[in-house]
């Protein structure tokens, strides 16, 4: 049995698993109160769960730029009181929790728990590629994730798609993957394109919300213009940066997720899997499959993090 | 002491190597007989520089897509008589030498020698980037050669730089790297729009040969407008994948080489520098340092695949 904690930017989610089996879980809404607001939270959860400490050590989720190595939080713009540089979380979470502690990015998690459980049983070296509001991704590579020197390792969100002229980023930068095919970002262009008086249903629809993928989803299913030249871009540009990860590290299948990705359905998925075997040489060949675990990917990897 | 063989299209080098020093070297023209006569050149020069088998294994470099992990080069466009599909070169050659043989793609060889013993030393993970004729690429992952499933990595010059009305590559496909930063791409490029009336004396630096490296490096001395724009172009291209490249895997360094990127020199270099730590977060930083073993690097690297 291990135990998972999934830190969300809203809400907490903790669970003891076996294998791919969440067995009991308990969730609450994530502290606005900083690093030690958060620990007591995580400390609650843990010991409703294993209340006689019974499994030593615990793996931990976080959204953000995570140094697993080290157990510390670059930086973390989801989470509150996190915006003043560092946060050596792992060290505070291990004295709140009195566990042995294992941070990690929330998105490596969650690749990690495809890989073990899910969709990507079986194969060495494959790329979880989650799209909602942003655009993540985890890399496995010969069965183990993919880290990198500074724990940067796995941002295909911020790979370059168009490298001149491209559409501005929210991290500040052009041309990025997330420009494209974030749902955050796709509902700036429609709002700014339909401002300028391009021809579209979407922000009809959406209304003074949250440009959900329920509304994209709609507004392709009417043909509107916009939203189809959009979510066409959106493709291309998942294509761009797969296509890139397959030729840089080679990888043998593709874990597809995520609310937006979800929502885009088949068609985006066959456009992935053409697009990357078009670009291997020879006759071998990449799959992309649906993630099998949905929202509980990210506790189920939080908990397989524990070695 | 290593035994290294470095196959190129034109000319065949074998070497006695210590360490980081070529202690004796056979050079010939590569046999154009297809895979029987390359292997018997390749005998030939390993009996000459160790008559007695002293050394009882040897690593080759090919170009191409080579799977070193079973022997197979699935295609090498630039050797003669290896346009039938795949051919098990290395259980070929390890017959025709009599010793073991270890076979890899000739610039993941190069980037093995620049980490071993040039400007890689000391770092765990590292992108080799060597932009000439095309643009190659060999990655070092925690110290080790990353050959991916099926021999594909390490291929940047395939990475796709620009997703939508990308120019067309050599290899068929569009908006990859080496469309934009290869020598031969730059050179079908600018005969096409000075074709077309475009203000260069690039085809005239040229005049019937081959437009070379040194020929771009005049014209950019001169101003020349073609040439200006469009190594601008290439120049934005090479910084997009490799900041892909930090992204999606993470690396301390680049290792910088090749024809085209020497002639285009300290700007390249710092430029891709800016560019990859721009795209980092926190205040880690990566370095773009040139290639310090030259044309040896092949043949270095070629005798390190032996482990």
């Amino acid at each position: 049995m291990r135990l998972g904690v999934d830190i969300g930017g809203t809400k907490l989610l903790g669970a003891l698993v076996d294998g791919p089996e969440v067995v009991a879980s308990k969730k609450r809404s994530t502290p606005r109160g900083g690093p030690a607001a958060l620990c007591a939270a995580v400390a609650e959860i843990l010991d409703a769960l294993d209340p006689d400490h019974a499994i030593g050590s615990v793996g931990v989720g976080i959204p953000g730029h995570v140094r697993s190595a080290d157990g510390v939080v670059e930086s973390s713009p989801n989470l509150v009181g996190f915006s003043d540089g560092a946060v050596a979380v792992g060290a505070l979470l291990a004295d709140a929790v009195g566990r042995a502690v294992v941070i990690d990015n929330d998105v490596n998690a969650a690749a990690l728990a495809e890989h073990r459980h899910g969709a990507g049983r079986g194969v060495a070296d494959l790329l979880g590629l989650f799209v909602g509001t942003g655009v993540g991704g985890g890399l496995i590579l010969d069965g183990q994730l993919r880290r990198g020197p500074r724990g940067l390792a796995g941002e295909i969100g911020h790979s370059v798609v168009a490298h001149r002229h491209g559409v501005e980023c929210g991290c500040g930068q052009v041309g990025h993957l997330e420009a494209y095919a974030g749902r955050a970002s796709l509902e700036r262009r429609a709002r700014a394109e339909a401002a300028d008086g391009s021809d579209s249903a979407l922000v009809e629809l959406a209304g003074e919300k949250r440009m959900k993928s329920s509304v994209w989803e709609k507004a392709l299913a009417a043909d509107d213009p916009l939203a189809t030249r959009l979510i066409e871009e959106a493709h291309d540009a998942l294509v761009a940066a797969v296509v890139s990860v397959v030729v840089v590290v080679d990888i043998e299948r593709v874990v597809l997720g995520g609310g937006l990705g979800h929502r885009l359905g088949e068609p985006l998925r066959r456009r992935l899997e053409d697009g990357a075997n078009e670009s291997i040489f020879g006759d071998a060949s990449i799959d992309v499959r649906w993630a099998e675990l949905g929202d509980e990917a990210g506790v189920i990897g939080a908990a397989h993090l524990v070695a």
